[in-house]
Formats: C-alpha cells, structure tokens, sequence
C-alpha cells in the first residue's frame, strides 16, 4: 500500500535542478517567486525551500492544501516531505545542518513540526500578522514561538524580503483567493 | 509528479474494511490495537482513526515517521492524510462532523493540524505525559490547548482507555524501541 500525494510538473523540474544560491535572500526571492507560481496553479500563496548550509536547494514545497486535498500539505510540510525522501531520513539533523526558508513565518502546526524535522535554521519571509492581514489563520502558537525554536537550538531568523512577500499575499487576494 | 509514501499492508486491510463501533471507547480500543501491531512493524507506538459522527470508520492511521521517512507522518496526520484522499477534500467540516481518535495526546504539530482538518471532536487514550515518561516530546503546546481547541468549536475528551494506550507505550519502551 502506498499513498500518492499529486505535485504540480513544474515543482518537479524545480527540484531536479540543481541550485546554489549566494545568500538567503537569494534563496527567499526564490521561494516567493514559487510562492507566486502557486497561486496560478490552484495552490495557496505559500512555498517554502530546504536547503544545506552552502545555501544548495535540497527541495522546494508549496502549499497544495486544496488541489490535493489535503490539509496538512503547507508549504512547509511539503518541502520537509520531500527534503526527508530525497535525503533518506526521518531527521535532517544526521546529515547535516539545513536551513529552512519559507515565505511566510509557520503557522502552529508547521511551527510544530519544526522541531521534528531536524532542521537547524528558520528564515521567514512575511510575518504572522501578514497572513492574518489577508484572513489567513496561523492557529495557536505559543507565545514567543521564536525563543521556544532558539532554546531547541534552531536559529530563527526574520522579515528576509518580507515586503515582497507580503506582495504575493495581497495580489493573491486581488485576485479572489480562497481562505482555508 | 506525485510523492508517494510507502504504508503497511495491513493498515490497507484495515482500511478497506467495513467497520462500525458502539462508542469511542470501542474505537479507541481498535485503535490502541493498531498502535501495538505497527510497534511489530517499525513504527512508532501510536495510532489514531477518523470516524464520523456514527462512529463508523473512514479512515486509521500509525506514526510511519522512522520506516517511511517523513517526520511529520504521525498517526494523527497520516489518519487525517487518508481521511482526507477518501472523503475527497482537505475540509471535513465541509461533509459532516468527525471524530478524530488517538491513542495519544497530540503534539505541538498534530494540535496545529486539528483546527485545519475540519475534525468536530478529539479523543485522546495516554496523555502527554505518559508520551513524555517514556520520552517522546511533545513539542511546545499552548497553555491550556484544549480550551483553544473548545474555542474553535472542537470538543475535546481525554484519558479514554488511558491505561491500555499508556500499557503500549511501556511496551514499546521494554522492547526497546528508539525515541525521536
């Protein structure tokens, strides 16, 4: 038994490709630009990228929440999922040190899955608060989630290219949107 | 492309059955069961089912986190994942009130997921502290997480069947089953 989770092709060819980026806000404008993609392809206005320390993409997520009617399937979840199967392991720390780069900060429940994934950094994009702007829901997240990821060793780092980001949010509002 | 995420044969079994319960103590005894049974096929020592309103079963799942490669596969969100694929949406409120049932407390990830799936109710076997007393973390919850979730409209029962799922757990441990 298997379970068959339908990606979009042109995620596939991203993450075929192999590369390198020179600093995070190269591999953040990245991301947003897949965040943009998304949208016209029916999924939310989010994506995310795991990459190693040299900042070489392992993979690329976005969300596919609807298309593939899923609710767990954020951005974040699915760039974990597919940066676990290519590296053959449940726990990214084992292998090495991975940044996770998203352009939006994690709602509670990717916020809660960071910790498993063995992830050693977190870059957000646009804030909580922007999300919320459109009437996206981040859910319940402890307070000062921030301190909670640093005092498990995770490095948190903030508003990386957050005004492009949040212009993906806004245009994807502009054009109707749904909310989920 | 598609991802896809090996599963055990035997939850397929499970899955294609035709099952109904008398009540959420007659599920959550099924589905301590399957925890113990995916204990003996490399996963982790929890299970957790959605079922509808009439208790009638829609779809189980197990922690496939070490076998299947993918941290964020607990037995919550793999049972929410198929749920989801069978009923045809990534909004189970959208097509009736469900029950999800675990055999433990959920973690920070899995409580996340809760408000997302569109699941009416909770009820939860051990609590987190039986996790915790064998040394699974539970990530950082919100205080009072079942107020949040009785906020949001879900219900929540706890410590249902609580000493035969925590008997699991102290199994797993004696048979030396590794933590993460």
């Amino acid at each position: 038994m298997s379970l068959t989770i339908p990606l979009p092709d042109w995620l596939e060819s991203v993450n075929r490709s192999h590369l390198v980026f020179p600093d995070t806000a190269a591999v953040m404008a990245f991301v947003i630009e897949l965040s943009r993609r998304n949208i016209s392809d029916g999924g939310g206005p989010f994506a995310a990228a795991i990459c190693s320390e040299s900042l070489e993409l392992v993979a690329a997520g976005v969300n596919r929440v609807v298309p593939a009617q899923a609710s767990i399937l954020h951005a974040e979840m699915l760039a974990l999922l597919l940066a676990q199967q290519k590296l053959g392991t449940h726990d990214l720390s084992a292998v090495g040190r991975f940044v996770l780069v998203t352009s939006c900060a994690p709602c509670a429940m990717c916020l809660g899955a960071i910790p498993w994934s063995g992830v050693a950094t977190v870059v957000c994009g646009a804030r909580e608060e922007d999300a919320a702007a459109i009437g996206f829901d981040e859910g319940d997240k402890p307070v000062a989630w921030q301190d909670k990821l640093r005092s498990r060793a995770i490095q948190v780092e903030e508003d990386v290219c957050r005004q492009q980001a949040m212009a993906v949010l806004q245009a994807y509002t502009e054009q109707g949107g749904g909310l989920y």
